[in-house]
């Protein structure tokens, strides 16, 4: 067999012992939380069929999902002349039926529809997937990375919306994030003020432009609003809107008097009070909870409330985005039921973690105490204690006989166990083995039971 | 957008929060037990370049992977006399880059080679990540489906084997099974059986004839030799060994004698044995160890130790399965490096829990307490009871009012959710909840206080 040296197809990526325990411990993290809500973990199969996927994420979208061969002689019932016109799109559904999942949320739609008389309503799931995107890689965007969504169907309860705010909350301060912003907006307050300055069928350019806030200025934001054919008296009226100041509730009275000739506008304002007045009653822990009305993420999709999370630590894009969609199932024809959703952005909340060193050492879930053993006899008196400390759960190696005792301790090193116990003649007479801290350097004579004592603390 | 009657590919599966909790159970201890005995865990990408997987599989392997199709126009670039001949295989490599990985074992042999320096060894990981195949779809077969393997290379030390039987007989008893057999085999005991009858050049037809002892017994594999041209003599010195009876100690006896003028054979005696009294010094909890010479599988994979576990309780296939391999990352150019490995057989574990009724109830990770609201009014005085009960770390949900108190309760039951409290208009002028155990049945009128005490138990 041709040796071939070994790599993983581009944009793709292994992950490391020591990176897996930082990724679980944020994946452990995030979903006791759902659970803590109420949300319950489903999983769907990586492969979709094709007819479920293509024509819900856009011509561009459909471009990037990745697409299975059909097995077998899959060019067997091909037309010739079609094959001579070498139009790969024209033959994609000829020769494949079945792509890899593009993300979480057509599936579950799928799911719910399919499931629809097994399932409870409301219904509340979480899923924490990889999902596939046959993108240009680059730094931070990979084509195969890790989703991780909840989502409630059935319930049009603005509680399950403080909820999602609670969950972002107690999930990234439990993470050691200790400066983040939750921005909240709401669909019909963009409606609304499309609908004051009488441009509603303008939604979207009068959206992409205000969203443009933060990186172009409000020089900007007007000079793109004019180009699309805003007029200066649209402009004028916006602006005080587009400015908006102030607390949640001072930002929400001005949005009012904003809003006053528009009912959706108003709706979206009682909307998102009564959202205010549920975390009026339970304090956040580490997050800023931010009315944001230049927030307009996936505007074809939300019909009420828009979520967005920032890190205010580090320089980083959203790490969490949701909100509430009014026709997640209509695409395959269950209508009328109403869902809201969230999602943790977990590649970027790593980087974030990293970068502010904010993995506790208990995030490394490894080897907590390596027994090293100087000869075969050595490792014949090491068992029962092996397996005693086994016995109280404790994560404990016995490493192979036969090297080097420097050897052994570099691989508790690399390892980054905490303690070492070393067994040889002279501590097999005495009965006291050298029990080492791998940390602090210092070690101690001991007796197994007063090293089972210690360990069990 | 028209309406598609949503459902899986064939040999696929959506998993419901209840078998979410059941395989998360599953996994969880499975995990746990890896990590106890100083397994890693590590991931892979799903995706594998398809020359990295192309040949590692036999005929009938390669045919099985699924291809991914070259994403943008993947035709453009095929010669077109090329597509003419309509020849699937040979247009494989031209339109497919990328392949679904179809078991864990040679993803794993590509990372240890790519990361040979960053890894300090030996190196113990574990994983458990789906794997693909286009297979026929049947009972029990899917063409997507987890694996769950532990591995170690760079160590010749048979305690590894010893303790992939511990980590069998640990994790095994703790999902509960009370009755099963790991079974041992050597690969060198099966040489040594070809080398004493001068048939080594036939081992494989040797084998695959005693494997099939249980199933078509003596006179069928009597039967299956001849016709391989066995002779007669032959058949009359393999008979004892075939029929090796008594205890592990007592079967390694009777194989010492009948394979004394094998050395490789002889060998294979004094690994089992010294495995043997390493298990003779940490006896098993729930599992019978047993040396079976019939066991072969694998056979052209392991060079050492051969494992297979099954359940004694149902009749089963096996639920795990492993060995010893000396040249596990040869394929992609790094020789000399032996490893060993085992399996877990997830699937098949949860037919086998199912069907014994062992999933314990707190395997369902749900909510534990439903505050069930008559009003409006009743939700806000629940909020504040809501987030304390979720601040001692209890899964708790708030049904969203509106709903009639029936379907609240409906609820409550279809999340086999143990504990609900009701607030009406009584309750909160009387400060006393109505607190109900979903289990028996009772309910009794407690204060928050008195609640919040009892579920904090």
């Amino acid at each position: 067999m041709a040796s071939i040296k070994p790599s993983v197809p581009k944009g793709t990526r292994d992950f490391s012992p020591a990176e897996m325990a930082r990724r679980n411990f944020i994946f452990d993290t995030i979903k006791s939380v759902f659970r803590k809500y109420g949300y319950q973990q489903i999983e769907t199969p990586s492969m979709e069929n094709l007819s479920t996927l293509t024509g819900k994420y856009g011509d561009e979208g459909d471009k990037l999902i990745f697409k299975i061969l059909n097995s077998g002689d899959y060019l067997a019932k091909v037309d010739a002349d079609k094959l001579a016109f070498k139009d790969s799109n024209l033959l994609i559904s000829e020769i494949s039926e079945k792509a890899l999942r593009y993300d979480l949320t057509v599936p579950f739609a799928r799911y719910v529809v399919q499931h629809q008389n097994e399932i409870t309503f409301p219904f509340k799931r979480f899923q924490v997937q990889p999902v596939w995107r046959a993108d240009r890689p680059q730094k931070g965007r990979y084509r195969e990375f890790y989703q991780c969504d909840a989502d409630v169907v059935g319930s049009d309860s603005l509680l399950n919306e403080a909820e999602f705010i609670l969950i972002y909350d107690e999930a990234l301060s439990k993470l050691g994030l200790r400066d983040f912003t939750i921005k909240i907006n709401n669909r019909k307050i963009l409606s609304g003020i499309a609908q004051v300055i009488d441009k509603s069928d303008n939604i979207i350019d009068l959206t992409v432009a205000i969203d443009k806030l933060d990186k172009i200025g409000l020089d900007g934001v007007i000079a793109e609003l004019s180009n699309k054919g805003f007029t200066i008296e649209d402009i004028n009226k916006l602006k005080p809107v587009i400015l908006l100041e102030g607390s949640n509730t001072e930002k929400l009275e001005s949005l009012r008097k904003a809003l006053a000739n528009s009912p959706i506008g108003l709706q979206g304002c009682d909307e998102l009070e009564t959202v205010l007045n549920y975390i009026k009653a339970t304090p956040l822990q580490k997050g800023l909870l931010e009315l944001d009305i230049t927030l307009a993420r996936g505007l074809n999709y939300y019909t009420g409330a828009i979520f967005e999370v920032k890190t205010n630590e580090v320089q980083m894009g959203s790490i969490g985005g949701g909100g509430r969609y009014d026709d997640l199932t209509g695409m395959f024809g269950l209508k009328g039921l109403t869902g809201a959703g969230i999602s943790f952005g977990a590649d970027r909340i790593y980087d974030v973690m990293e970068e502010l060193d904010l993995f506790p050492s208990s995030a490394v879930q490894g080897t907590q105490v390596l027994i090293c053993c100087f000869d075969k006899d050595a490792e014949s008196y090491a068992l029962p204690l092996l397996q005693r400390l086994r016995g109280l759960e404790i994560n404990t190696e016995l490493y192979p006989a036969g090297a080097k005792i420097k050897k052994q301790m570099e691989y508790a090193n690399s390892k980054q166990v905490p303690y070492t116990i070393l067994i040889g003649s002279e501590e097999m007479a005495s009965g006291l083995l050298a029990f080492k801290d791998m940390t602090s350097g210092l070690q101690e004579k001991l007796t197994t039971g007063q090293i089972v004592e210690k360990l069990s603390k």
